[in-house]
């Protein structure tokens, strides 16, 4: 993969963490995926390695846990 | 500041997340600061809202924590 993905879960914390991002590596770079929304997306999300969120899985594969908004438990339920 | 800063104390953590860091935004646009060998600026992290490290200072202020290598409280110690 090219783009790095913005796994988030819509709270305060994970829309800050958005902007930053965002700002950081330009829109263009980044797919931001909301796991409340769009939970079809959770057990990708996990496999990828994000044990919680707002969680930043840059294009090499390795995961960025940033600042934190929720666990990937607390999403799923 | 147009830079950020990258602040970490030089543990494995830390040094995976700074690669990836700098993949992403590019080596020109971050400042790298090893609290465990430039302890001067120690405080100056904390007055940036550093908690632990790795952590990423963006222009806007914001602090960024990513994954987790250490506590500021240990990097003091």
């Amino acid at each position: 993969m090219s783009k790095s993905i913005f796994y988030h879960a819509g709270c305060s914390v994970c829309v800050a963490a958005e902007h930053d991002i965002i700002n950081l590596i330009g829109s263009d770079n980044v797919e931001v995926v909301n796991l409340g929304e769009d939970r079809t997306r959770i057990s990708e999300a996990e496999k990828a390695g994000v044990k919680s969120v707002p969680a930043l899985v840059v294009p090499n594969g390795n995961t960025l846990h940033i600042n934190f908004g929720a666990s990937i438990k607390d999403v799923k339920e």
